[in-house]
Formats: C-alpha cells, structure tokens, sequence
C-alpha cells in the first residue's frame, strides 16, 4: 500500500513549473482517485524568494499571483522573500524536490546545486533542468537509486552515497524533449537489446524554424514567427546553434548508452547560416532538411553529433509536424522503435515531471 | 544487489518461444555485463512433451533441435515426453514463467492454466500469448504486482491472492503488438494523463494487405504474399476478420484504460471484403485506409472499435511502412504521443519478453 500523502517542493516558477503547478491543481481529484496519492506543495521558490505553507500552499492563489506576474514572496504570510533553494528544502521539508529553473550549460546551477542537496538529504528528486543533468549527470546517479542500475548498465559496486534507505530516486524525462520518453524508451523498453544507432529531432525551436523555411520563410522570418509564438527563446542561440540539442544528446550518451560523455563530445553544426534555396533544393531533391541529433555506434563506440540531415520524406524524423519532437531507435532485434510527440507549449514536459513521480512512487517507493 | 541467477521455465516453442531461446543464448555474456544477471533455463515445454535441465538447458541443443523439427522430448536424458506446463513448473522449480503458447482467444487455454498456476506459487510470469490476457486479465491482475496498481488504476482495497511475499509480477507487453511499448507507454509515460483517444494499427497481416492493394494487388494477391513472406498464418481469418486486433484492444481496455471489457464489447469490421478499388479510390482522395483499432472516449466510457479508416496521408498511422505497426495516444496535457516499431518476424516480440523479464527484475526483485 501507498502511503497517500506526499510533500513537495519546486524550484523554478517559469513556463513548465507554473504548468505543473496548474496540472496539479486540475487532476487533485483524479490523482487520488487512479493513484492513491495526494500531492501538498508546501514550498516554492524562484529568483528572490519563495513562498512556505506547512499544510500546502494555495495553488489557486499561487496561479493567480504567476499570472499577475507578480513574486510570491510578496504574499501574505507564506511569502518568503530572499528564501534560496536549499533554504526552501531546509524550510519545505518535502519528500520531492521538483526542479525546474531555468538551464545553464556552462555550470548547470541553480539547479544542480539545489538537486545535489536534495539527494543529500534523501528527497526524491525530478528535474526538467536539462542542464544539471548533462553536466553533472555520473554524479547526480551515484547519489540516487539510478547508481544501483535503474535498468541501465549495471553497477554491482554500488553503494549510495547517503547511505540512507531507501535510496532517493532521480528522474529527469522531462529534459530529452518534454512528453517524448526518450530516456524512458530506451532504458526500460530496449532493455536487453542493444542500441546501434539514435536519430532524432530534440529542438523545437529549430524543426520549426526549417519546416517554415521550405514552405519559403527566411531563417529571420521563421526565427522572428517561433519567438513570437512562444517556441524560440529571445536569445535563440541556444537552439539554434545546436547547444540545446546537444545537452539531451549528452543526457542520452550517459544515462541510456551509458558511455560518459560531455557535451564538448559532440559534433555540432547550427541552423543559422542556412538559406531557403539549401532547404529547398533538398526538398526538390525528393527529400527533406531535418535537425538531427545522431547517436552512431562505430567500432565498440558511440559517436554523437547535431546538424542538419536530409532524410528520405517517408523517414519517420521527416514525418514529423513543426511542432513535433521525435527519436528514432535502432536496436538489434527491435530493428527500429519511433516515437514522436507534439510539444506546443510547457505542458507536456510538466507531464513528464508528474509521470516521474508516479513512477517514483509506483515503483521506488511503494 | 538483484541476486545474480534466474531459472526460466518456457512453455510455447513456435516462432516467439524460440527466438526467445535464441536471443537469451546469442546475449549471455551482455546480459550479465549490462544487469548483472544470469538466466538458467530449466525447463521447456510444448505439445507432446518437453525438457528438463536443472542445472539449465544447452540452449545451443535446443535451438538445432526446434531447427530440425524435432522434438525436444525425445532428446536423450533431458527429454520428458508428455509432460505438460503444469508439469513442467513443478519440475523446472522457475523463478519466471515464459509463456508463448499458441494463441485462443476463446479460453485462451493452455497459456491461461498454466499463467494461474504459476502465478498460484509466486512465479514471476511474463506472457506473449493475448488469448490468456484478454480473456482474464482481471483475474491474473489480482493474482499478481498489477492488481497493486502498478501505476493504473489504484485499488486500495487490493491484497495479493497469493498471500505471498513478494507477490509475483505479471508482465504481458509483448501481446500488443510485439515491441511496440503499447501497455508500457499508456501505463508509465502517459501516468497522471488522462487518455481521450487511442487510435493504432496493432495487426500486422491487414496493415500489410492494404498497403500491397493500394499498390494495385488484390486482395488475394496480397493475402497470398503475406502468407509465404509469414506475415500471415494460413488460416489469417483472426487477422482479416480483425479478432486479433480486438484481442490487443481489449488488453489495452482492461489494463491500460481500466475499463473492464471483453472481444464482444468491440465493433468489428474486417478487411476481407475490400476491394483495390475500394482502397485505391481513397489514396486517389488524398487519404490512405488504415486498419485502425480505437479507442474513444465518450460521455464517460471507452468505446471501442476495429474497421478500416481513411486517414490524411500526414496521420502517424498513414506514415507507417507495411512492416510496422503503430499506435497514437491523445492524453489532455500530452497531446499527442504516436509510435511505431518494425515487426518483421518475431524477434521483437521475443525482445519485448526480455524487457518484461529485466523490467521485474530491476523494479520488482531488486
């Protein structure tokens, strides 16, 4: 049996962490019902403070005050202003940390720093910090139940480093790509075969921007249209320089292929100098510009790499809408698993942090 | 630590059973490298008899033995002739039950006694025959992990049948559509989302003939080709009349949807009636017919039906090769998640067996 009742915190009050919030006010009922489970958030906190309620916060309130944009350290009584991270655990004490500021690939923090502490002190930890988790990821597993081989290579040394039991769990599918279970996929559906080649596409920013430019956008058009829609960042160079994509490649490399692997490992060739006559010349070509990021194992080795392909247009990457992410699995005697999902907005990676959860609970913790 | 060894007893030694043995012989040495696993197989049983080996079985005997059509019931020392699964449990003493028994989707017999009887003693069953899981899936879910709520539908009322500790998982994913991750998708990537829709071609043999009848064969023809390339059986009337399709919904329906529902609950409408004209005029339409199983949500119920649909040639289902199947899920926050996996033969339904046993052993045994 469940215990029914969990604490949680989040860090992070952006698109995706605002959605969670939102999900997890609109499915309390449903929660309870399907799994058992109810969820208090009794901490969050963003950049200048957070807000406390040990009987779980006002989500409703809270909702209200980020669509006002206004800090909820400023409310009344719960607000906490200059409350940091690792103040919040220190002050939340919950069961899950849910992480989701914003992501830095140079050093990986806040977010690192905050997952860190959380796995020290034993708390089940979700991120959809992609950053963290491509810099850090070998010694974000050693502190949690992934070190004892979560379905991935098999570590049979392995102690956890709190020392504590049970052993807390780290979950992060929400970083390859939102709702698209890449991580997912190919631990727990391709365990027991061998991954020979991944293709896929992990950018939204970038499948739009190319499916725009064939359809006769300039790179700047296309570029301008995916800011204003919400997909592009304000500064795009990220995305569109191949960093993002890199750092879910980096995620893949080392907790599904287990082969350790930075993201100075990969081969990475942006979008931005590309004109519509290369795209659509390929397009004449019978074929069609997609931004993959490759995973191919050559001589006992994986070799990674992000750049625009063309692919064959019944390719299941070519497939795919502008709004779509996918991945493309080559394994043995599952000769080929695609998925693809629709990634419009944060939604689906807030999605995913909740399916982590459940995961944790139906799996690590019942 | 997972304890190193595991005793496999394998009832069903057709084309899945075998490839099974193939693919358990052929990764020895990276099974134990990638999960620190070892697998004895003690036991084997078909019509007529089977084998024992209680230190396990020369899988490299075996698989010349089913090469040549011979049974493994006369092999010297080892061979039992008549002994049934029942049989074969007591006296292979298995931690797993492999089940792939010929498919009946009547009484689902003799996959379905001999899936009770293992699961009655604790044993760890993993199946690959639908006939057992359709037809009682409600039964040998409270008999096992799943009746926990193994991320579905949560019974909080639930205690194992077997009184036994741990209770003995029950894992089936290789039923719906081979390693297509079906089940798995629904239940752990899509948690905490609420399915509306699922929309999937989860029947090889028809996917194949209407494709080939689009490209002008008919429908004959096209039966015919599927049968010598042994994508279709000689007697395809489950295939065609769309049953099998049904079967694989209705396993969906109990344990992914959580709605009890049984083969008469589908409408059905197969394909054999069709003509190329029939097929041939859609494409001319800009659309494509696909023989689609789904599942609708409405006014508070599933419905469910199998017939063939036309789709827009852009549909995840219309982009499928005639060796793939696929399915399409549309869950609220994760809008929509489409995949899709090569089934040529049965090595991915072989495969899919092998992540339900590594699967229970990483998130079950450990």
């Amino acid at each position: 049996m469940y215990p029914t009742t969990y604490r949680l915190a989040l860090t992070g009050l952006g698109n995706v962490g605002s959605s969670l919030l939102s999900i997890l006010h609109r499915e309390k009922t449903s929660l309870h019902k399907r799994y058992g489970v109810k969820f208090l958030v009794t901490g969050v906190a963003e950049l200048g403070g957070g807000a406390i309620d040990d009987n779980g916060l006002d989500l409703a309130l809270l909702l209200e005050t980020l669509r006002n944009n206004s800090p909820v350290a400023e409310l009344a009584n719960i607000g906490r202003p200059g409350m940091d991270g690792i103040e919040l655990m220190a002050q939340s004490r919950p069961d899950f940390l849910l992480e989701a500021t914003p992501v830095n690939l140079q050093h990986g923090q806040p977010g690192l720093g905050i997952a860190k502490a959380a796995l020290e002190k034993g708390i089940h930890t979700v991120l959809a910090n992609k950053g963290a988790v491509a810099i850090a990821y070998k010694e974000l597993a050693a502190m949690s139940d992934l070190g004892a081989g979560w379905g991935g290579n098999f570590d049979p040394t392995f102690v956890p480093s709190t020392g504590k039991s049970p052993c807390p769990a780290l979950r992060f599918s929400a970083c390859v790509a939102g709702a698209l279970p890449t991580i997912n996929i190919g631990l727990r559906e391709l365990a027991g075969s061998q991954i020979t080649r991944i293709e896929a596409v992990f950018n939204g920013t970038t499948q739009y921007i190319l499916r725009a430019m064939e359809s006769g956008q300039s790179y700047q058009e296309a570029l301008q249209n995916a800011q204003q829609r919400g997909i592009a960042e304000t500064d795009p160079t990220l995305d569109v320089d191949g960093w993002d994509a890199a750092a879910k490649l980096v995620i893949v490399a080392n907790s599904v292929l287990g082969q350790t692997t930075q993201l100075k490992d990969v081969q990475i060739q942006g979008i931005h100098s590309l004109s519509i006559k290369d795209v659509q010349m390929i397009a004449r070509d019978g074929q069609r510009l997609v931004p993959v990021s490759l995973a191919e194992y050559v001589d006992g080795h994986y070799q990674f790499s992000v750049k625009p392909m063309a692919l064959a247009t019944d390719h299941p990457l070519s497939c795919l809408t502008p709004d779509e992410m996918g991945v493309v699995f080559y394994a043995g005697d599952v000769e080929r698993l695609s998925i693809a999902s629709s990634e419009p907005g944060p939604e689906p990676a807030a999605a995913a942090m909740l399916r982590d959860m459940l995961d944790i609970i139906c799996h690590q913790i019942k």
